[in-house]
């Protein structure tokens, strides 16, 4: 499929994040209005809560729009959302007759602020990138025992903070937490002087389970809304202090960023493809019957106050070992009940080079390896950097992406308990 | 403080577990009726909001129980908390003038279903008993390495499912998942043959805090709205294989099982006592202003399909190491929001003999010693094994209790993807 052309403005320019192929959902307000609904087309928003309260756009069961979250949209279902994408492409598409009735609901991303654009019910984070757990496990273990021995056979993953989500560009403060250096002989409370991303992208589950009742791969699929770039910061002194013997849990629950547009699954469709061969079979409930896994390139930058950016790391989505419908599956084998809003994290996004790792745990092999940046070097993240993750689609003419997931570690606070 | 007299009948009895001295807060319904909010009180449920509907309880900020849930009172604060119970306590004292008005509002227990009392935002589950993490550790590290490093510092904790909470009387379906022996080469999917309880109380979260703004441990227990009584079943084995290196996942998802009384926190107030002696000096930002620890005896019933009550275990939320306020405050520490409906699990609550264990796991000592119940023996839970928690406080011519928590585990479904 190519370009479907449009008659709005920079939406036909082949470096366009927002085609009319990609209509990804957010929740924006212009000036002092209310958060709304919108879609993002070419270099404009498409205020769908006003198409919606004007008659020109009606879904079945609705309003779903007069809300500002998606949340209603997605509980409505896979039929809802194929007739909004239709709907809003036969109302944008270059030649559609109601386009002066549109006009007046465009709004310049320029204008606008964006928001969470859905309500997050639980966040579950994965460990599923191949590269990335073996790096990690070869800086705590040595390369012979990186992989655990589940790692093979499982999605791992663990339960985070849904409180924690933040859209893009709200600032992140450094947190303080209960470190140990090895050499220590009692632990400190302290700001984290490791403060990490971790690059993932995040599945917006947009159907709900049955409690008691595993839901097959197939059926995860389909369950699935959308994506998103998702940043989930990590305080490596913090996490190794607290992981043994429950896992992460202070570590990771300062905050997880993610990009402003749910990039739905459709538009991801002619961008599918397999997860890595399986270096063991699986056992046949957790089998793709199909390509689950998108081709999307990914990248992060860093910048310094006042500096330049520099890209630190590119990889790709495809790195993963275990798809979100994988890993959606795997979640309710214990009859688990997963609701609309839920979020899953894929897990660090590695590649096999060290410019495609996802983290700066990773990149720095734990510290020792400075990188270098555009005026400096880095291990961790320093106060007032601003880290940038992007992602996009190349397809036959025209991009898909999911704006910018980024955010600027501001200082720690000088007394945590000062009111 | 002794028993506060009530004209209910029913209350004044010095073992009912709902005396005026309580009030708990649950949802009930009556016959077809829509669930709502009511307190316990002797043999009744209070339909408070009747009563507020009918004009005579008023909250500031009001109508606030006009909903199925408990959490638009909670998000009211502390101080309608206060003025709730002072109000219903005037209503239900002896001599209460009102007594002819309120009385059609109430409904027999035996005549009612008991819901969930509140929406539960989200779920987090502690490791904080001392007793149980020495017991667990022995077994699977030895007595020398029982405890991890971190233990004796800060409370260990992991993010739960809070779509797996249901109230009392939810009946359990044995989960299956991926599970491997130590002598299997390969993992299977199978029924768990290790399902178990682990005793715990849970701590209601029913003030918020700030997004990047720790809290002190005394602002901590202020915070906490009451208690209930919780269950937080699990597969061992699926937990073995599982939790390295991230921690429990689809072994605790299954279902978590909440009495259906939260006891607030001011009727708890006679019963604080303080946390255990510390091993070692926990630092400050931890530390306990005053006891905030609760006396409450606990004990737990297992009754086989159609058999006679065993009673496993008795022990006392007193043994914790860490109090439900230093939980609280540990949570926040990396600046993790908390919410309104927030449940915190204390974890396992084991005393130090073997008859205070509080999980199968323990008191079988990993499968190794079967116990001995009415009419046989029990190593981990068989299908149609009902698992009863209960717990009560003794005060001076009155008990505080919180129903029973209660579930009954039924057998596995024999193909989890049969539609």
């Amino acid at each position: 499929m190519g370009l479907i052309r449009s008659w709005v403005e920079g939406a036909n320019r082949a470096d366009s994040p927002f085609p009319l192929n990609n209509l990804p959902c957010g929740v924006f307000s212009a000036g002092t209005d209310e958060p709304r609904c919108g879609v993002a087309i070419g270099d404009f928003v498409l205020d769908v809560a006003g198409l919606e309260e004007a008659g020109l756009l009606s879904l079945e069961g609705g309003p779903l729009l007069d809300v500002p979250f998606w949340n209603e949209v997605m509980e409505a279902g896979p039929a809802v959302w194929a007739a909004l994408r239709a709907r809003l492409t036969a109302l944008l598409a270059e030649g559609a007759a109601e386009r002066a009735a549109v006009e007046p609901f465009l709004h310049r991303q320029t204008d606008v602020t964006l928001h969470l654009p859905f309500l997050v019910s639980e966040y579950t984070d994965f460990y599923a990138g191949r590269h990335h757990a073996f790096n990690v496990g070869t800086m705590f273990r040595g390369p012979e025992n990186a992989l655990p021995p589940n790692w093979l056979h499982i999605p791992i993953g663990y339960n985070g903070r849904a409180s924690s989500v933040v859209v893009s560009g709200t600032e992140i403060r450094r947190p303080w937490g209960q470190v140990k250096g090895p050499d220590e002989t009692m632990p400190r409370f302290a700001p984290s002087a490791r403060f990490d991303i971790e690059l993932e992208m995040g599945a917006v589950v947009g159907q709900p389970s049955v409690h008691g009742q595993p839901v097959t791969v197939a059926e995860a699929d389909q369950m699935i809304f959308g994506y998103v770039l998702l940043n989930d910061w990590s305080a490596r002194d913090i996490q190794a202090w607290e992981y043994q013997p429950l896992g992460p849990f202070q570590a990771k629950a300062t905050a997880t960023t993610i990009s402003p547009w749910i990039v739905m699954r459709a538009a991801l469709e002619p961008f599918r493809c397999s997860t890595q061969p399986r270096q063991v079979p699986l056992l046949p409930h957790l089998a793709e019957p199909g390509p689950m896994l998108y081709d999307i390139a990914l990248e992060v930058g860093l910048t310094p106050e006042g500096g330049e950016e520099t890209i630190i790391a590119r990889t790709n989505y495809a790195e993963m070992y275990y798809s979100a419908a994988q890993q959606l599956a795997h979640h309710t084998t214990s009859g688990c009940a997963m609701n609309v809003g839920d979020l899953l994290g894929s897990g660090t996004i590695s590649g096999p080079v060290k410019e495609s790792r996802g983290s700066l745990l990773e990149l720095s092999w734990g510290g020792k390896e400075p990188i270098a940046i555009e005026g400096g070097t880095r291990t961790f993240i320093e106060d007032n950097d601003t880290l940038t993750l992007r992602g996009s689609c190349r397809g036959d003419g025209y991009t898909i992406g999911f704006g910018e997931c980024a955010g600027k570690v501001i200082p720690a606070l000088a007394d945590p308990y000062a009111r």
